[in-house]
C-alpha cells in the first residue's frame, strides 16, 4: 500500500520525480513542482498528471491551458509540446511509460536520470 | 481535465468500471464497489487500485489483506489471485492495460465487456 501524501513528504527537491509504484509498463511517480519547468515534447509517450495538493497549470502548444486542482488529472498526449507551471508549490502524481524522459526531447540541468528517480 | 469525484457521481451501478481517461496502453477507470466481488487472476497484467472515498480491502491469495483508504493505492501484480471486498460503498480509480478483463480468468454475470465500460 502506498500513500501519495506520505510519499510526497519524502520529496525534498522540486522537479525531481520519485518512483513510488508501477503498473504494467508504466511508472507511478510523485513530484513537487514550483515555478516554471521547460517546454518539451514526448514524441511517443503520453504523460498523466494527477494533483494531490495545490494548483498546476499545464501550458500546451496551440491549445488552451489546462488548470488542475486536487483530485483532477489530465493526460498530455504524445507529441504535444507542453510546459507545467506552478505559481505555488504543488504535489502531483505522474504516470508515464518506464522509458519516458521527464524533460522529453530537451536535456537541461533540470533533467533527472531514471536511476535517480527510482528508490 | 477530469475530476475523479465528479466522474464517480455519474456511476450508478456497482462493479461496473467506467473508462474516464487513458495513458499510453492503459485505461484509467472509475468504479463504485460494495460487497464482495469474485476471486480472479489476471495472468499477464497488473491492476492498480486507487481509493477516492471509503475503504477497500483487497484479499490476496497466500498474502496478507491490503487495506486501502483515500489517497492510497496498491498494484495487484499479474498472476496474483485476488478479491476486492468493500463493507461499505467505496469509490475507486482503476488503472489497467486496455486489454484487461476486469474479472480476469473468470467470466460471471458480474463481467462487464469493455464496450460497456467506455463512454
Amino acid at each position: 500500500m502506498t500513500n501519495f501524501a506520505a510519499e510526497l513528504e519524502h520529496v525534498t527537491d522540486y522537479w525531481t520525480p520519485r518512483v513510488v509504484g508501477e503498473v504494467n509498463d508504466q511508472y507511478v511517480k510523485v513530484a513537487k513542482l514550483k515555478g516554471e519547468f521547460v517546454w518539451h515534447t514526448h514524441e511517443n509517450e503520453d504523460e498523466l498528471f494527477l494533483i494531490v495538493y495545490g494548483t498546476l497549470v499545464i501550458q500546451l502548444e496551440h491549445r488552451e491551458d489546462v488548470v488542475l486542482t486536487p483530485g483532477e488529472f489530465f493526460t498530455v498526449p504524445k507529441g504535444v509540446r507542453h510546459n507545467p507551471v506552478a505559481a505555488e508549490e504543488v504535489g502531483i502524481v505522474l504516470i508515464e511509460t518506464k522509458t519516458t524522459l521527464h524533460t522529453g526531447d530537451i536535456v537541461t540541468d533540470r533533467s533527472v536520470p531514471i536511476d535517480r528517480q527510482v528508490g
